[in-house]
């Protein structure tokens, strides 16, 4: 019984091949690693019906998944999260078949987690005793506690406008937080400094090679919820954008692996807010890397990242499954945070919100047709971002006092 | 195909039989109202593998709850929760086998949500357009989003001291939302003048006969996830009672179909903070009904109820289950959070960390022996309660600034 079919790492700018037994940061050339697998073998031994009499964590695809013993894996019960469709919200927009993928249910509150899940547990299976990671909240907050389940001891370095409560989160984790005055980068100068003086492990997005793993299993899901066939169009709130790349690298696996047809891939969109647009500013002058967004600002603090190590791989997705990339304004995210609450009941974060005013976008545009199966994909749960609901109006009564009519 | 086998209302103090075609609020005597079902025709036409064959939401217990079509069924992928092991705070506690059922990992964030999507689809299928309710946060919260789905509009009213996150929830969801500057009781009492001028739908806890039918789906899947076993104690945090009532009931309920042998029921038992403790107050004296509980207080704003209407019923699945019931103090349940956070990376509520409190407890008064198998049930996200986590010491960097080590 082979728990784990992977093999090598390898670098996908300059095709060097690394162990995957040792630890690695980024390749020599300065690029993110990808995990690769003996697809071949796994496809005779792992089916999808084998699959799905799993549990529903995430750890059911865990053949193809990094993790090479069982005992390592670190789980609280992560993934298998709800895909409902959306009806009286599709009809307003007018796509008979919306659906969202609803990330905001799971351990700590955010999909970050997937990645927590499974770069943890590698980690744990690789010897690291400390690693240190500059985040815009979520993340910090998701590796800070699945660390203290494996008895890592985790450095997280977040801006002081963070979400509040991530900060919490890191902090009855047992975490080692530090704030700073100013953006993720700066963070991440601070990291990098820890790093090179004391030779903690680098947790970083993609200075690892298995956050994409983790975060992969979302395209996995989404398939496998549709019963093995893939949808339409993917709209995907885009920051560092280990996302979409890690569902573009499911579906070319799961392509390899014979589950899917080869023939047709979901177009994957990459949204963003106006206020940091770097990936749709590159889509539109179809370039394979971004420019620093000088100045980014947005509610949808997950997406306020001006420049992805990653940038090249998330373009090249939207590029070979005929995607495209969209920016929306704030008042938009947060009117269609609202309408989401409103029609269907689900309090999403203002991330995830993005993707639905994206998709009104691309519905009126034509880019989408009514009846395309269409999935957003909402990262986090609403109620980890108080600040984007402002109360007006609310009656505060005294005890005896009645509600007037 | 019989979606339901649900056949009528009982009364469990005076045993009136009413229908549950119409809608029914409390009984004429007073009583809340039990669903009860044809648990002989159920026995016939469903089984355990059967069920263990579709998706993980409640519903797949379907034939077991109250809602006859399946199209007033609303949904946002509620249930199935996790169920995981906690060997590194077992090992603290000595406990070998303790579990946490994480009710945080639900759409809104706590276990409420079960008895909003069980009521409100009920409420759907009974023509119920306008609805009122008073609520400490999380329930209200619950209540509005899915009467949001189900386009039903949903007054709630919320003491000004409820969690500040339920407030914006009910809010977004466009619920009709009023505050009061008191206690819950007094919610109540406003509730009540609503209900009687305007003939609304009274979803008050137990006032309507559906939310424990939502909450009785915890015992079903933690009895599921243990492989059809019964676990030896369940610990449940203890305000309205309505979920170890609705656990008690899916026990007898089970044992009715032969689902489990009807010899053994885990002990139940009844966790409440010192603030507010009416029903510990009565289990020691053997009473089965409780006394208002004056002037009480705990964070763990949930169970900050003195007096609930089905106290004779939480009694009663105490007594008949062997359990008992036991009070913590706020610093023991705020230091169960923080350990449980520290040890096994789940971030809790309050609530439910006092069922780890009074687990320590019960283990170290020799109630429970180290091999026994325990499940604490942690009822919400521990992100929906900020102000439980004090921050203290946390260094703030200016950019360029490094790390002390």
């Amino acid at each position: 019984m082979t728990f784990s079919y992977v093999s090598h790492l390898e670098c996908p700018k300059c095709q060097a091949i690394l162990e995957v037994t040792k630890i690695q940061q980024l390749c020599e050339c300065g690029s993110p690693l990808l995990v690769r697998y003996d697809l071949q073998k796994a496809k005779k031994h792992v089916s999808k019906e084998k699959i799905e009499r799993r549990a529903k964590s995430l750890w059911r695809y865990h053949e193809l998944l990094p993790v090479t013993a069982e005992e390592n894996v670190v789980s609280l019960g992560e993934g298998g999260t709800p895909l409902e469709k959306m009806p009286r919200l599709g009809e307003h927009y007018q796509l008979a078949n919306l659906y969202i993928k609803d990330e905001g249910i799971i351990p700590t509150g955010s999909f970050k987690t997937r990645g927590a899940s499974v770069g943890i547990s590698k980690a744990k299976e690789l010897g690291v005793e400390q690693l240190a990671m500059p985040t815009n909240g979520n993340a910090g907050a998701a590796w800070a506690l699945y660390a203290a389940k494996a008895n890592i001891k985790a450095t997280i370095v977040m801006p002081v406008d963070a979400p509040a409560i991530t900060r919490k989160e890191v902090y009855i984790a047992g975490g080692d937080l530090h704030l700073v005055e100013g953006l993720i980068s700066d963070a991440g100068k601070i990291v990098g400094q820890l790093v090179a003086q004391k030779r903690v492990y680098d947790a970083s997005t993609l200075k690892e090679p298995y956050r994409i793993e983790g975060k992969k299993t979302m395209g996995y899901e989404i398939v496998e919820q549709f019963n093995w066939k893939v949808p339409d169009v993917i709209l995907y709130p885009t920051g560092g954008g280990v996302g979409i790349i890690g569902i573009y690298k499911a579906l070319k696996e799961m392509q390899e692996l014979g589950w899917i047809a080869d023939n047709k891939l979901p177009r994957l969109v990459a949204v963003q807010a106006e206020g940091c647009s770097p990936i749709v500013e590159a889509w539109k002058k179809g370039e394979t890397e971004s420019t620093f967004y000088e100045n980014s600002e947005t509610c949808a603090f997950g997406i306020n990242v001006p420049k992805a190590l990653g940038d090249f791989l998330v373009l090249e997705s939207l590029y070979k499954s005929n995607g495209c990339a969209v920016a929306v304004s704030e008042d938009e995210l947060l009117a269609a945070q609202k309408l989401v609450a409103e029609l269907e009941g689900n309090f999403i974060c203002p991330e995830g919100a993005a993707t639905f005013a994206a998709a009104e976008k691309l519905r009126k545009e034509g880019w989408m047709k009514e009846e395309e199966v269409v999935v957003c994909l909402n990262t986090g749960a609403g109620i980890k971002y108080p600040e984007t609901v402002e109360l007006s109006n609310i009656p505060t009564l005294q005890p005896g006092e009645s509600i007037k009519s």
